[in-house]
């Protein structure tokens, strides 16, 4: 089932995403929040009526770095000895269609496509048997990067958590096998990532593992498991969308802030 | 005015607490919530039958490293050239009293008294004459470190995000010059680390100047600010407390995580 979170006229819900109609998709409200049972009640709207939001408010981020060969090759990083994990707070989680502000700080902004996991239960010290049953299901990312700021900054709070850098959505697809999806990314309809999930030097099971042996994460939670190769600029109009096979396509555009 | 947050039979309040009584400290109610503007509510209870709970709900807490030139040193850093920051997740946050959990990827747990600004208004891009403005108070933090895995791990969400990582508390001092005060860290009583926020790097100022060109902080977010040195190692059945000149102690037990 693909979830979305919306608003409609000032309300907020979560709707179920069903197949194309004569006009379109169409939104199934959640009675209350899909973790764990819910209903659905029923009524249905149309996409096109709506404004998408970003499908979870987690209440944290823990995003991976160099979780792809090719990826910490490209950048001149070996492979880690252990998962680099890091945060993006709240504040840097946008929704579909939300714009990407050029950081002041920054003149070097680059995309980074991820397969994102979404917890639908609160879970510590998750044995790896255990990982699918804590998982609400998956939505795509984009790991917005300063790089330069990261470079000269040894931690990456400004670089990687600055207001709009964590595009999620379009919608959480709670039914999908992750371990062999084309993630890719392309800025203004032009490919500039390409690579498969099959890839990630630690799997989800690995990373689930590794994050809960240290922190509680709760549902809504939501775990970015690192970009393949290809990573690039990003400028002032461009359009940047990240397409995860199963998943569908979410889409920013990058403006000036002012 | 020094705000504590408490629970009384099941109910969570935030409190003024008041100079010393016949028997003790007492907690005027607050009527809602401290930031901006709020009444006192006359109702008083004893700060001796409440449970002190961490005096904020942050929705981020960020984190300056290296914010001390001898503290620095005695870890063998550079000073940075540009602040270190970094997040503790909220599932890191627990209050006075509550016990730290001694993480299970760790051999070397470390104390680090820090200073804690406590956010009172939303804000982004501040000037550093507005600084003063955005501020609610300030209060005691100890930036609980597994100083191994943040050696082994360059980026530090587990060696400094793990649950109980970082203790607050015990309330927000709202009147307080953060110029030049005492901090200090002790060891079942034993004095560990001494020093003077005036031998700070980078000021208050500096900090959430830095912070907020990059993101939003809202209401009860919190900064610390850095340690002095004397950091060394904590044990099970250690008791922790971090004193600040003008605030108070905050005290913690370390206990096996079972």
């Amino acid at each position: 089932m693909r979830i979305a979170r919306f608003s409609i006229d000032g309300n907020v819900a979560f709707g179920a995403v069903e197949g194309e109609g004569p006009d379109g998709l169409v939104l199934d409200i959640i009675k209350g929040i899909p973790y764990g049972d819910f209903e659905l009640s029923g009524t249905k709207v149309p996409l096109s009526k709506v404004r998408l939001l970003p499908p979870v408010l987690p209440n944290k981020v823990v995003a991976i770095g160099r979780n792809y060969a090719e990826h910490a090759k490209e950048l001149g990083n070996e492979v880690p000895e252990v998962p680099v994990a890091f945060f993006k707070p709240t504040t840097s989680v946008i929704g579909p269609g939300d714009s990407i502000e050029y950081p002041s700080f920054s003149n070097e902004l680059h995309h980074e496509a991820e397969l994102a996991v979404v917890i639908g239960r609160m879970c510590r010290e998750v044995p790896r048997e255990r990982v699918k049953d804590v998982i609400f299901g998956y939505t795509c990312a984009n790991d917005v990067t300063a790089r330069d700021a990261q470079q000269r900054e040894k931690q990456w709070a400004r670089a990687k958590g600055f207001d709009t850098s964590c595009p999620l959505g379009p919608w959480v697809e709670t039914d999908l096998d992750p371990t062999d999806l084309t993630i890719q990314a392309t800025v203004n309809g032009e490919q500039r990532q390409l690579g498969r999930t099959a890839d990630m030097i630690r799997s989800i099971e690995d990373l689930v593992v590794h994050i809960t042996e240290a922190m509680t994460l709760l549902p809504g939670d939501v775990i970015l498991t690192g970009t393949p190769a290809g990573v690039g600029p990003l400028n002032v109009g461009d359009e940047v969308a990240v397409t995860i096979e199963g998943i569908g396509t979410l889409t920013n555009k990058v403006i000036k802030r002012g």
